[in-house]
């Protein structure tokens, strides 16, 4: 009766406990989102629904993992920093990823129409997830710079939901030609009349200045788009004093709690790190 | 300019590629369902609108994968098989666990309405997914009777989606007085009007006749019930003919196309597998 | 008193174990042999002392280790297979690593003197080794035939212990100009008296009759070479029948044993495993 | 005539790579060395000319592996810290510790006759090997503390190459009646002529002060004992400042360089660490 002649299979289940101590990352990517956004008919270069969408998920993860202290994401990716640490599910890759991808899609999929109300859902969207790990909150402040720094060089033009793929934007990397910029300004002329080919030949052997230029001709400001175009966004978890009643003498009484707050932030320089030195402190 | 400085943090990141030439199978499992089938009200011990939901998502699976060759589920959990020879992700785990187990849920999610068009979506559902590798063709058949032969033991009679989590279930193979007759038994005296301690009492010490005798009592007989809640499901691509067209004398022209199945079948014998060989065979 | 607040460090160890039911292969390398046989002044292209010591190392793994059952070995690597089935040291990769390496090397200056009788060890001779598995019998024997076919293409020429490292050898494979005949053509040249850049020029665009024609000249026929370094080494382990008295009747009693046998064959073709079908078979 | 039929068989070999930036712990381990000690006939329980060796061995490591800071002997084990940024090998494990485990043996077998010019290696000594990981200065240092703080529970008194296997000592440390003194104690009174179960009866129930009596009548005082003994050893690379010349005005010229030294020293305090504090740095 028993099920032991063919419990031996459980053997081949391989462990995949990530190192303790370490600051896991988890990243989270859409899957085909180039045709996605096309589908849905996604503004580019940057669609505002769309990314506000990708920060509700990110919010809902905060509330559902508790170990959860950071997270970034620009276009249609999302990293998600857990404290170092963590023992959820027992660090065990497999478990961390499958499960929280699998919450973020879910989430997704039930917000859709809280944010395309005059859109339905034409393909099914999915994501994929990846764990890494990092020994020091050095090198896991290089991974978010690192982040931020890619989606300034590369993705920002590319359209909120076209990302180039990792090893396009390597390359283009070396070349160095490809910038939010070159992007915005490439977006701007596509809305405002221009084929794609047209885009590219006006905007060949331009320098900063002459894309300003052609920036300002078509009435845009660069340094005046929203920080969420600019930045990306943050999720995090941070410490904030609230009152929570006055004593008999009209004083506050407060009480300090974990707040998950979202904001478009430099998370290159040192500013916003020293402004909250709790998220990544070392416990 | 480049963003080299910080590119380092890439070599962090950790191969996880499965075994070349291997069955690789993909487990799928509903995260705090138990909850989730609470809130939502399904029949016990059977809820026949969840497991068709279930299968559906399954169904998407073989169309969305093509080189899935097997599955089979019951209750909240699914497990796929991919062809030995696949290079779907140049077989890395995290990659094929997270797609996979994202695109379920949204699936799940997306269609939920068409088999509970009476009920919103109450709770966000999510699942965990894990692989495991098989180095030859007995062995990931061993694998699929020990899914079978574990639902006949324990789950099926604990509520499709009240599956016990693996250590209970364990513990229980060693008492063994828990099985399907069992489980049925127990919600049909529910389903009468009796509290769980009621049920409970009412079986202590019953013998397989007792049991089915209360089952006779109640108006069931349980090799009645339908094989999706006695065999679970299976879904698979098989050989199928198909005539196309009639020629000039009126024969049939018929074409061998790969067709996706779900049944409800015993896969611990052989007999499904001498019926079925183009499945797992080795190519 | 207790240990337990520095036990905790136990659980970064990471879990290593192979894959159950698969053929675990074990490639062990001499570090550094390309300068280990020049200070030791072994002939080139080989040297029948040093080839048999690795042979008897080989041997006496086979002593201490009773899951293998077949090595091959050629200039100063060789290959060792466990049975699919063996549970040695739990098939963690790095103990069985670890453990017969380090045997290895113990026997191998152990032996040194027994082979080199007028010579002292002058510096310390040291090897790498790592595992590698295979889930069937087929591709265990490509994994063999690789070995040999590299062999036979790139290493045989450059000199027992001097063999070209992977990169140079994949490089050669495409050029491919390369081979035993060159090299044994090449070293009989150097032996005659010849620089190295003399031999490289004599041998330059010469086709495989010229090369023989060298040869010849020099008086050799490369067929007659013997087989250890045209095919270089097998050790397994081969049932044996063999007498172990006679009864009264005058007839002899036998019995099969495992006995450990070295032989230099041709490990590519089906022959020797056709010969040999008990070494691989699946049990 | 390429390889290239059987190339495919490289795809199965397994990337196992180190994560960057964490210190990585090397620990070797002799082999069966409880039948070693037995066979060699080392003293118990401890054999100084057999830890000399071991501490040879180490020394000749650090002249090999550049990147070794510090390693901490006992009885027949061994561990051993890389630097942090290390890329030794590629930081493969399987490289590294098969490289170090062979060069280790390799040594301990050629220098065997210069610590026991009276004895031929009687049986092939072998030692296991394997690599942790820590993300911290502070982690590395309670893993050293972990194997000095055992050693001081369990192993010194079980006789130098006697070492408990680690079930053992594990189950001892929660009992934690083992320790140095009642090993002392033990294997002097077996000195004295004492069986092993009359040495046993004699210590049930003893004190501390019991056993301190004991032993001064045995004339031995526990403290007296060579550092050797009691602490285990370690070799590490320390900036030593030495005079490589006086100047014109008789001034001495001072250099500084890594100079190996070999001490026994307390590893758990602080106090070491603060005077060896380039030893651990973080670069």
């Amino acid at each position: 009766m028993a099920n032991s002649k063919y419990e031996y299979v459980k053997s081949f289940e391989v462990e995949d406990k990530l190192m303790p101590s370490t600051w896991i990352v988890l990243r989270i990517d859409g899957r085909h989102f180039h045709q996605f956004s096309d589908k849905h008919e996604f503004k580019k270069p940057n669609d505002e629904r769309a990314l506000e969408l990708m920060n509700a998920c990110a919010e809902a993860m905060f509330e559902e993992f508790p170990d959860l202290v950071f997270s970034y994401g620009v276009s249609d990716e999302y990293s998600f920093v857990f404290k170092k640490t963590t023992e959820f599910y027992n660090r065990r890759s497999s478990k961390i990823v499958s499960i929280t991808v699998s919450f973020f899609t879910s989430f997704y999929v039930m917000k859709w129409k809280d944010f395309f109300p005059d859109k339905d859902l034409k393909s099914i969207p999915s994501f994929d997830a990846r764990t890494v790990c990092y020994p020091s909150t050095k090198i896991v402040r290089d991974y978010l710079a690192w982040r931020q720094k890619n989606f300034d060089l590369h993705l920002l033009g590319k359209g909120v939901f076209i990302p180039m793929d990792y090893k396009l934007a390597t390359a283009f990397s070396f070349v160095g030609h490809i910038n939010n910029q070159y992007n915005t300004c490439f977006w701007k002329l596509i809305e405002s009349g221009k084929t794609k080919s047209e885009a590219q030949d006006r905007l060949k052997g331009t320098q900063t200045q002459d894309k300003n230029e052609i920036l300002f001709q078509l009435g845009v400001n660069y340094s005046d788009l929203p920080a969420i175009f600019r930045k990306g966004s943050c999720v995090f978890k941070d410490k904030v004093e609230e009152i929570v009643k006055y004593n008999e003498n009209g004083q506050p009484v407060k009480r300090s709690r974990n707040k998950v707050i979202t904001d478009h932030c430099d998370i290159i320089g040192d500013k916003f790190w020293k402004d909250h030195a709790s998220i990544l402190e070392d416990e």
